[in-house]
């Protein structure tokens, strides 16, 4: 969707790589960039792993980031030692900015005593609260809420609708994804004689600089204090961040993860999609943490654990490989007993109380 | 909450189904549907399951859709060979649509470069960014984005606060429930010596016809080319597509989905709630996955499967009706240990530390 | 970042309890409540769990809440049998509210049919449609869509972008977090020849009174009738609430929690974060749900369950004390078959392609 081109040759000379032309092919001009299937004859591409190396005959990239050995395959070719991070800076020079308005709508909503930085956009139906400071060149898109004292850093993007409840802190360079909400109160309540009473939470978020947000993600404020996130920690959509977590610096946080209250992440930490996390734990700093794990004690540095509840990532790989051998290993245990004359355990019937509502959820759902 | 109301003698004609009144019955006016336990004087309820006939003799229903032979045993009878299907074709007739704005809000700010079909409605606040081309008949809530570049076919609804982010692509008569967000930025990341560096995500999102996505779901757009959702799939509310995913025609995705990056997902594929799928994966065509599975290889073609990670539905169900027998398994190996003459393998303690958070959790969760 | 204070005398007046000072030690004003660790000398903190006791000495707190035997261990004491209820209390005192907007923005726009009750706030960029009623003092924030016919009772908050869609009713004092979706479509579909029908939800959303929806949450609208929440009952981020739920009184439902279409939930029920639960059940009053759970069958009242399908609580932490240890088991077993002379069966591989996923995906995520 990129409107942005380059000539090859200057943008050889932006990424400091040489241009290998074959007999007669010509410099072209570039206006962006997709994989070695996809690309069309004014696109660039690349070639990073060797095993896809047969891809380069049938491409109709106009020129490909290659290593030297290949560089002789296609028409035009971009020589690196490590062509992908050659590729995702030329990215860089494709991706153009979400939006190009410019300046402060006068459909937008900012008090008074706000202050904003030079150099800030602020969409149409963006609303800034009484006494938030804003940092030079943030943009603010449609939809967006700053509450009152919030405070942002310098070259902050906020996303349409993403929301910062009062007293929220960003750091410089942080980018909130759509729908991500920052400061909303935290799940703090108490079953009481009479019902549930709500714990009053007063405390705020405090995030670092280049963080990045993703979608419809949430991150509680605090009950006191601060809820934390650390210096270049990324978070991705629709991720829960209970009360007073503290993440620190570094931190991948995949997809619908939820981390309860109270819990502090080390550095350099990566959880994959839908990881729980207990509250009040502690999870050391380079620990990986597999898909849909379910953690409910504290975890030592630089662990790679997975499994609900957790185990060392090479106990939870052995353990998957058995689990479908349960059920035989039932019947080999019953033949020992049958070999040394045990009393016969009756054989467990499939629970069929699950089996309807498997049966019930099937025929609503299978195709018909 | 429907104002819509018709004679039960036209409603009749509309459906084509036959009416029959008991003696003494007159024709009524009915304003709203509902189930056979909860329907008024003035409502129509119908009868599908024949399991649940009992209930004909205590219903309020000012009506009933029946087969033939339980057409005696209600008041008035609209008589159906299949209920269900006329059930459903009903509905659409008491269905009224959200919002009764029309036209072009001077509330909503639209650039002067995007292009809008006949008949669109565009509420106050919506935002409608350069260059957005939009079909005819589409109807955008308040608190909607459309980013520039992006091309809406005819007939598409966009509920409250749906973001598209630039370029993204919908077909016809796709339905966007609130807070939806297309195009968000995919969670493309590497670790460096410094820290992490963000890949810029240039690609979009390409929605097929006939498509829904649900309140607060996510789909992020490409790293390069496209993230692309098939004709007629449905997605439910909360649900994660990561960058460079293809879903195909048909397919059902329940709430709280998430699925990786670049996995590709064929027609006709349905997959239960919380279910959680690895990036670069094939999941073939007519598949059908159940709830909360984690699914980390590929899955042939029309298989039925569970589990995480999962197996096939039946290996699952007799799974799951063995695991809690796993403790008495233990204790059948030990016998038989005892029995040989095998030096005494300790028993077991429950983990404590385990024991420790939940605990914490319970006294802090539990009614007290 | 409460900028409320007030004398510490005065506080404990409020709040009914004694002010022991040291001697020498003199009333102070306090501006703001923390832990122990974290309170300055202007803020006010508290010692509920004994094991907590030796924090005293080291606390930089103003004053402490605290029973009457470590009053003696502070500078200034306010003493309480038991503090966490004051502490609760005086929360109360310090929560400043989110915004500080008054009244009825022009920015706003509200049908001239809705009707809004005495000492309502409507900050710029809501929107409240046609026939909405809302009662007295209820504040809406920016972004927030009231849809048609939505009744909402007094004291309400309704933050930022949430949305009502049409005939949603809230009772009174209700806290909506920012985003939240009350009243999006069900997902209804049926599977058909020619692919895949939507069921039009004519049904609406009832919520009690004292209720909370977390940040970006979703409750769908019934089919027919009604999805409930009754009174006090409280719902954390990003849960989901199919079509026909209903939820009794007083319940907690933690994070990223799915409930599928027409479960019934009693009172006083607890889930935990990312718990499933599947339709058409029966989920008795006072059950606790532990986190991640999944839940296929009805469960009878006041059980405490874990697991994934959920099982007796005991019975969980049991079984997943002795998962880890089914490898050893494995072994033993034909250790066992080995002293019988039953054919060897050959030692079961680590599923290599399994392998091959989690290497890929250690690869890309893990710190390199």
């Amino acid at each position: 969707m990129s409107l942005t081109s380059y000539r090859l040759s200057d943008l050889a000379d932006k990424l400091g790589v040489q241009l290998i032309l074959k007999d007669g092919a010509e410099d072209i001009v570039i206006n962006g960039m997709n994989t070695l299937e996809e690309a069309g004859p004014s696109e660039l591409s690349f070639l990073s792993n060797p095993k896809y190396a047969k891809q380069l005959s049938g491409t109709h990239a106009g020129a490909v980031i290659v290593r030297a050995e290949h560089a002789g395959e296609v028409e035009r070719a971009l020589v690196a030692d490590e062509p992908y991070p050659v590729f995702a800076r030329a990215l860089t020079f494709f991706a153009s900015p979400q939006g190009s308005f410019k300046g402060i709508s006068h459909m937008s909503c900012i008090d008074p005593s706000a202050e904003l930085g030079e150099g800030c956009t602020v969409y149409p139906f963006a609303y800034i609260g009484p006494h938030a400071v804003l940092g030079k060149n943030c943009v603010v898109f449609p939809g967006c809420y700053i509450g009152e004292n919030c405070r942002i850093g310098d070259g902050c993007t906020l996303y349409p609708n993403a929301v910062l409840m009062a007293g929220t802190m960003l750091g410089d360079s942080c980018i909130l994804q759509p729908g991500a909400v920052l400061g909303g109160d935290g799940f703090g309540f108490v079953r009481t004689e009479g019902g549930i009473s709500k714990i009053p939470q007063i405390g705020h978020v405090e995030v670092g600089s280049d963080v990045e947000i993703g979608s419809n993600a949430a991150i509680d404020r605090a009950a006191l204090s601060a809820t934390v996130v650390g210096d270049g920690t990324r978070i991705d959509n629709l991720v829960q961040i209970g009360h007073n977590v503290r993440l620190g610096k570094n931190c991948l946080i995949v997809s619908q993860v939820g981390i309860a209250g109270s819990t502090h992440v080390g550095d350099n930490v990566t959880m994959a999609g839908q990881v729980g996390v207990s509250g009040h734990l502690n999870i050391g700093s380079n620990t990986t943490i597999g898909p849909q794990s379910g953690v409910a004690k504290d975890i030592a540095e630089g662990k790679v654990v997975s499994g609900s509840p957790v185990m060392e990532y090479n106990s939870y790989l052995r353990l998957v490989t058995l689990i479908p051998k349960i059920p035989e290993l039932f019947k080999r245990v019953a033949r020992l007993e049958k070999d040394l004359g045990h009393t016969p355990i009756p054989a467990v019937k499939t629970d069929s109380s699950l089996l309807t509502v498997w049966n019930r959820w099937m025929s609503k759902m299978h195709r018909k």
